[in-house]
C-alpha cells in the first residue's frame, strides 16, 4: 500500500494536482485555509485535516502548493503550523513559486531540523495541471528526489532534476522570464502592427504559419483577438514572479535588461487595474493609446 | 508558355528563391552586381542580363531581392537602372526588406509612372527559402497580387495578402519585432539561468518540453549550446530591421518599449563585433560578464 | 557701415533673436512664411522680403532659424527658394535644430556650390533668446566662423567653436540629451516621492538646497507644482530632437540607453496629447496613475 | 551641560559627522566595529565604548551612521547589541541609508518598546559631511525631531522635516534617484558627444555655461576628463540604493522607468568591476566600446 500524502493548497493549480494524486490511487489528506474549497476532493475520497500541524503529524510526505513565500511561512510557522511536526523521516515538497533565495533559506532551516526538503515548482498553468502536462522542476538531494519521483510523475509529463534545493526555483524563474518575454513580445508585435493598419487576425495568422508558432501563442490568440483576458495565470502573480526574477538577478549578477523592462511594464499593468486579468493583458499596456 | 521573370539579387535569400523559380519551370533572366554569383543559376538554365535596365526591357515581371532600400534605389535609379524601362504593362515585386514608409514612397513614384508595384517581403530565412517554406507577405492592388500569386506561391508555403502597398513591409516589421524579441528572450532566459548555476542544456530541455517550444528555438539551440553563431540571418541585418521598426513606430505612434530596448541591445552587439554573426549572438551581449 | 543681414524664421526663438540683431544696430531684412508675424520687426526697422530668393539676392549673410530640416529644405529649394541666389561670396548660417547628418549633407551641397556654410544651433530656449543668454554652438570653416562671430555674439552670451560643419548640431544633440534626461529625472524623482507620500514642495526644497540645484530646475519648479505646463520648449519639438539623437547614435555607435528610453517616454507623452505642452509635461507620463 | 551623545559608525560619512559633533562641544561616546578607526576621535576628546550595548547604557541619544540595514540590525540585535538597553527615555536616530520599509519596520519595533525613533538620512557625500553642508532628511514624531534638531543642525546646513518615521528615507530615495539619473545623464551625454567627434572638454564647457550647470557636475568634471574615478560615493553603495528605490517603487506603485534602467546600468557597472569606483564611473559603461 502506498503511503498517505499530505497536500496543502486548493487553488487554481493545487486543486487539479491533488485530484490527479487521488486518481492515481494515492491516499490523500488535505488542508486548505478555506476548508470549503476542499469539498470536491473530500467527496472524491480525500480526508480533511484541521490544521497544517495535524496534517504533518499524520503523513510522512507533505506537498505545498500555495500562493507564495508568505503562505509557505504561514503554513510552517503560523498558528498550528506544520514545522514542529516535521523532522527526521519526514519529507516536505514545496511546489509553490518562491525565489531561489527563499527556497535555499527554507532548505537550510528544514534540513537543519532533519526534514528532507525538496524544492519542486512547476512549469505550466491551470490547463496543464488538469491534463497532467506540467513539467516538474525538482531539486534537492538526488536520492530524495528519486524517491518521490513516482509521486511527482503523477502530476505532470516530465520531471527534470535541476540540482540542489533552490535550483528548481531558479529554473522556474528562467522559464517564467522567457514566458513573460514571449507573451509581451507577441503583445507588442500585435500592437505595433495594428497601429500600422494591420488586422490582429492577419498578424496572428502569419505568426502561426511559421517558426514562431508555439503552444503559448495558440493559447493566447483568442484573448488578443477578443480583448478579453480571463485569468489562467493572473498578471498580479506574474508580476510577483518578475520581482523574484529581478531580485535573483541582483544576487547572481545576471544582466536581464529585458526582464527589468518587463517588470516595469507589469507594474504599469497593475496600475491600470489589470492585476486580476490573465498576464496576456499586458497587451492593453502595449496598445497604442487612441489619438 | 509562362512569361519570363526577371530576378535581381543573388544573396543568401535571393539565390535559393531564384533557383526555386527555375525548378518550377519559369523562364528566368537574372542580374546581380557581382555577376559571378549568378553562375549556378546560368548553369541551371537562367540567362544573364548586363544591367537592371536591360533586364527591365526584356521582361514584364521583375522581382527584387536585394539588401535594403539603398540597393533598391540603386537598381532602379543607379547607372543603367531599371526605372526608365518600367511603366504601363510592367510589374515590379519588391521582396527586399525595407521600411513601410520607403515602400509607400516607392509605390507612389512607380505607380505614378504607370508601373504596377507589389510590396512582398518574406518571413523566413535561408533554410525556409531553400525549402520553399517562406511566408510571402504580399501587398498592393488586390487583383495585381492575385495575378502574381502563382509565381509567389512557388517561393513559399503561404501567401498572405496584407493590404495596400507598404502593408507587406508593415507585416514584416511586426513579425521581425516578434522574432527579435523571442530570440533575445530565450538568450536572456538562458543567460539568467546560467548565472544562477543551471546548465543551458537543462534550461533548453525544459523549454522544448512545454508550450514555449517552437521552430525558432529548435533552430537556435545548437548555437546557444556551442557558443558558435554561424549566420543564418546576420545581426547587422536584424539591427537594420530593428531601426526600421523604431522609425515606423515613431511614425505610427506605436509604443514598442521592448523594441526600443532590442535596438539598443543589437547596437551593443554590433559594438562587440557581432555584426556578421547570426542574430542569436545577442546571447553574448546578455551573458553575465565573468567576475 | 555693417552689412545687411537676412533672417528667416519668426518663431518663438527667431523673433527675439532677430530683435536683438536690430537692437545691436544691424540692418535687417527678414522673411517669414506668415508675413504678419514679422510686423513687430518691420515696425522696429527691419524690411520685409517677398521670398527667400529675394532675401538671398539682397544680402550676403543669411541666417535661418526655422522649425527643422523640412523647413530648411523648403527655404532653400521650395518655390522661390534661396538656393539659386547663393554661391561664392555668400554665407548661410543655419541656427535651426537639425541632425548632424542633415547638417553635413547641407554643407556638402552648399559648399559644393561655393556658399560658405555655418552650422550654428543654439542652446537655450525662449527666455535665453530674449535675454541674449543663448550659447551659440558654431561649426564650419574656422575663419568663416571667426568672421561671423561678432554677429553671433549679439545673440547670446557665449560662442563655442565645435569643429567642422555638423559638429555644432552634434553638440546641440549632446546638450539636449542631457537636458531631456535631467528634466525627466526630476519628473521621475518627484513622481516617485509623491507616490511614497512626500509633498512635491518638500522634494523640490531639498533639490534646490543641494548640489543638484540648477537653473533648469528653478525654471520648471512652478510647472511641477502647479501641474500647468505652458510651452517654453514644446514636447513635440523635444521629441523630434530625441529622434535625431537616436538616429545619430545609430550612425556613430554611441550606446545611449537612457536616450532610447527617453524617446519612448516622449512618444508616450505625445500619445497622451501632451505635444503642445512644455517638455516638462513628461511629468504627467511618469506620475503614478491613480489607484 | 549638554547631554552625551552616542555615535556608531566611523566610515567615510560617520567620521567627519562625529568630528563635527565634537567640535560643536557635544560630549561624544563612540563605538566602531574596527575600534582603531575611532582613534582620531578619541584623540580629539571622544570616549570609546566596548560594544553597542555599553554605549546604549551610557547615553540617552544614540546616532547610527553605518553601511546599511544589515549593519543596523547587527548594532541593535547582534552580539552585545544596543536593543536591550533602549526603551523609554532613550532616542535612536538612524542616519544610515535604508529603505523606507526597513525604517518603518524599525520604528515599529523600537517605538513598540518605548524608544523614540528618528529616521534621518542625509543628502550629500564626504565633502558635504566635512563642510557641514549636508541636508538632513528628518522624520519621526514632530516634537522628538524638534528636540534633536539642535544636534542635527550641527551636522549640516539644513534640516528638512519629512513626516513620520520612514519618510526621511523616502526623501533620501527620491533625491538619490535624481542624483543617479543626473550623473548617468551627464555620462551618457558626454559619451554620446564623444562618439560623434566632440571633445569632452568642449561638451562640459557648454554644460557649465548654461542652465544645466550644477554643483554635482562641477564635482564630477575632473573625473570625466581624467577617466579616474576616486570614490566619493562608491558605485556599489549607489547600486544598493538603486535597489532600495526599485523595491520601494514596487511597494508604492511609482512607475520609475528610468530608475529601472539605472539599476540595470549600475549592475552592469558592478559586472565590469567598477563597484569600488565613484558612481560617476557609470561613464565607463556608457562609453561607446572601441571599434
Amino acid at each position: 500500500m502506498q503511503p498517505a500524502i499530505g497536500f496543502i493548497g486548493m487553488g487554481i493549480m493545487g486543486m487539479p494536482m491533488a485530484a490527479n494524486l487521488l486518481k492515481a490511487g494515492f491516499t490523500l489528506k488535505v488542508y486548505n485555509r478555506t476548508a470549503a474549497k476542499a469539498q470536491p476532493l473530500i467527496e472524491a475520497g480525500a480526508t480533511l485535516a484541521a490544521s497544517p500541524r495535524e496534517l504533518a503529524q499524520e503523513v510522512d510526505l507533505l506537498i505545498l502548493m500555495v500562493t507564495g513565500p508568505e503562505a509557505v511561512q504561514d503554513v510552517l510557522w503560523g498558528r498550528e503550523g506544520a514545522f514542529r511536526e516535521l523532522g527526521p523521516g519526514k519529507t516536505l515538497i514545496n511546489m509553490s513559486t518562491v525565489s531561489p533565495r527563499f527556497s535555499r533559506e527554507l532548505n537550510s532551516v528544514l534540513s537543519g531540523a532533519g526534514t528532507t526538503f525538496i524544492d519542486a515548482p512547476v512549469s505550466g498553468s491551470k490547463k496543464a495541471a488538469e491534463e497532467k502536462a506540467l513539467i516538474i522542476l525538482a531539486s534537492g538531494p538526488q536520492e530524495a528526489v528519486a524517491q518521490v519521483t513516482p509521486v511527482l510523475a503523477t502530476l505532470g509529463k516530465k520531471v527534470v532534476y535541476c540540482g540542489e534545493a533552490g535550483q528548481g526555483s531558479m529554473m522556474k524563474m528562467s522559464i517564467n522570464l522567457l514566458l513573460g518575454l514571449m507573451m509581451a513580445g507577441l503583445a507588442e508585435a500585435v500592437a505595433f502592427g495594428r497601429a500600422g493598419g494591420l488586422s490582429p487576425e492577419a498578424i496572428l495568422e502569419v505568426v502561426h504559419a511559421g517558426p514562431l508558432s508555439c503552444g503559448l501563442f495558440q493559447l493566447k490568440t483568442e484573448m488578443l483577438l477578443s480583448g478579453e483576458f480571463p485569468p489562467q495565470f493572473p498578471l498580479k502573480h506574474m508580476t510577483k514572479d518578475a520581482k523574484f526574477i529581478i531580485d535573483t538577478a541582483f544576487e547572481t549578477g545576471a544582466g536581464a535588461p529585458l526582464g527589468h523592462l518587463l517588470l516595469h511594464l507589469y507594474r504599469r499593468g497593475l496600475s491600470h487595474g489589470l492585476g486580476e486579468e490573465d498576464f496576456a493583458a499586458i497587451y492593453r499596456v502595449l496598445e497604442a493609446p487612441p489619438g
